[in-house]
């Protein structure tokens, strides 16, 4: 069913002049098929498919009864407390993450980037839950998964076997966690991360959210074993607030070694933190994605997964009022999430995968500004949601 | 027909217990009144009416054709190519303002204070259309109007005078703005518009967007005339962004002298710029209102009136994520607004006007987080808008 070939009639690529794109085999080609299905778009706006290129799949509540958050203002508070209530909820990863995926792809998402936890006390649940959604979910939506060590890596010993598990069970990506700030031994967890993703090939994307001197020094050492591994490319900084220090002088040199060494950064343009300022990413040539973070969950109530208010959050974030800096937030969210990620076939252009998202606007800029509901979402040609509903129905 | 009676049943006002509301000649009264209307409210959440308490009216491009914004970064970029711009759109403060009170009342909020520009070269255009807009909407929404001197006092002659007429016509506020940054004469302005509040009886509302010593300065020379007039209780500092400084030790003492002097504070908590901490407003006994400040203008395109948006903008911007804190962002958004303008009858208790919003969600919290569609409005009784669509039409 999904090889059907189609014709979106009258759409506008990137809000460019009005034309009809062709779908044959789940990707774009360059004319029309016979007995293709013919989609009137009436002139409404394409882009590709949104990438969530940060969330938490296996801990949101989404779909609960409302949590009365009452933690306290430490890291350490609401890591703890996560912990504690994953068990008091008895919250399961496969609901929890099948839960956020059909809230995200309603939304226009189409690959989603998700750091899952592995601890010492809930072992692998969590990617053996997040695994199971990743299968169920397959053709409709892309889910690469990170063995996240949220409760630290060196101070709880056995985690690092378990990511190794994790990783050899399907995991794609080696995770990480404020080196110093969380595990106090940056050496030693750096080291980890570094021999798990050579061990498996794997990449890595590490949570920093150390700031001004601390998270500069935990950035440095990231570059110096990027370059060590001959990683360049497959190394993804999150958060990385020390880019958001007040020192530019410092931050400029950090840039330049990040774009030397081919390290991503991955942003979440939270307004109560410095963050990465992504004019100044785009400079230097860094890519950049963006995500959602944690959606409705222990550590706060917001998020809802849409990557176009994302885009709105990036444009806030960094003061980016001009239309064409709406656009550079609106790219962060498209075109960097995938290049963050190393997608594959990514984009409109002939030949690439016919994932993407009719949206309402005049403009690029408008259809961030308004936020509508996407008024159909392909993924791989397949329709996975029209006018802001999924198809498939929530667990 | 406003004057019906009505009873909202199953409603939880500000989450509290089911309970019945009754509503005569506009007001909440204790008990049922014979022949009144109900409504069921299905256990919805009851809060009263949004307050938008900081926003610009006259200038939203709502309804006309995407506006590609390329204005400069300066904030006297903004302002030229605003003055301009008025004129080659040829907008209608009438218009506009209609457009944007509807989109708002959708959104359930009963009560606006919109700055209203007033300048040499538009005259008072601005101050009639908004008046125009403010008797059209009569019944549906509240508007307070604040004599505006976007372009400048003191820097452009003239505008005192107009500002002076303005308040004789109805405008219900005197407006300043960066008496350093804008008018390089703070005596001279902050002189102006004591005058124009003592000559007229009206309250103050200056836009403070000076930062750190320099914002200081300008608002000690606010506090000083405050005091020295007798205002305290009338006057508002919108933005405040010096309170947003790193030396918090100068900010105790400001929020010290603030809280002393009866002086108000709207914000409209922007990411990308330093704000009050509303924790410490709160802490300090401030009364502090929340507004959209421009929405869809040619300073950007985001905003959309929306002020349980807002709510979670001041929750994102201040880090407020325990269920407590949300409250305290959705308090801002409500009664913070309506103490700040000094609203008589604001609230849910009996002898208050019957002004109210019924919300999505299982408690405030939640309610912020979602942003669903508003169920029902009322304002002094007579429904406004229903699910999310106001009861007129956008001209």
């Amino acid at each position: 069913m999904h090889m059907t070939s189609k014709t979106l009639k009258d759409v506008r690529p990137m809000g460019r002049a009005m034309t009809d794109l062709h779908i044959s085999e789940g990707r774009f080609v360059a004319g029309p098929v016979a007995g293709a299905e013919v989609i009137d778009c009436g002139g409404g706006l394409l882009i590709p498919g949104l990438v969530e290129a940060h969330t938490h799949l296996d801990k949101t509540l989404l779909g609960l009864p409302w949590y009365r958050n009452e933690v306290g203002p430490r890291l350490v508070d609401k890591i703890e407390n996560e912990r504690a209530v994953k068990t008091s909820l008895g919250l399961d990863p496969a609901l929890q993450s099948a839960r956020q995926v059909v809230q995200t792809v309603a939304y226009g998402t189409t690959h989603i980037r998700s750091h899952v936890d592995v601890d010492t006390e809930h072992g692998l649940a969590g990617i053996e839950g997040v695994l199971a959604t990743r299968e169920a979910f397959a053709g409709i939506c892309d889910i690469e998964i990170v063995a996240f060590p949220q409760s630290a890596m060196m101070a709880r010993p056995g985690t690092v076997e378990l990511m190794d598990e994790a990783l050899a069970l399907g995991a794609d990506v080696v995770g990480g966690l404020d080196p110093c700030g969380i595990d106090r031994d940056p050496k030693g967890q750096l080291d980890a991360v570094f021999a798990l993703a050579e061990k498996h090939g794997k990449p890595i994307d590490i949570h920093l959210h150390e700031r001004d001197a601390l998270g500069a020094f935990s950035m440095e050492e990231i570059v110096s074993r990027t370059r060590a591994h001959g990683m360049g490319g497959m190394v993804t900084i999150s958060h990385a607030f020390c880019l958001g220090m007040t020192d530019r002088a410092a931050v400029a040199i950090l840039q330049v070694a990040l774009a030397e060494a081919g390290i991503h950064v991955a942003t979440t343009a939270p307004a109560s933190a410095p963050v990465p300022a992504v004019r100044e990413l785009r400079a230097a040539g860094i890519v950049t994605g963006a995500g959602s973070d944690g959606i409705r969950d222990t550590w706060g109530p917001y998020g809802n997964g849409d990557m176009l208010e994302r885009a709105m959050f990036v444009g806030l974030r960094n003061n980016l009022r001009r239309d064409d800096e709406v656009e550079l937030a609106l790219d962060i969210c498209t075109f960097g999430g995938a290049r963050m990620m190393g997608l594959e076939g990514y984009g409109l252009g002939i030949g690439d995968r016919a994932d993407c998202v009719l949206l309402e606007g005049e403009t690029l800029a408008e259809a961030v500004a308004l936020r509508a509901p996407r008024r159909l979402v392909l993924k791989g040609g397949t329709v996975v949601a029209e006018n802001g509903r999924a198809t498939v129905s929530t667990p």
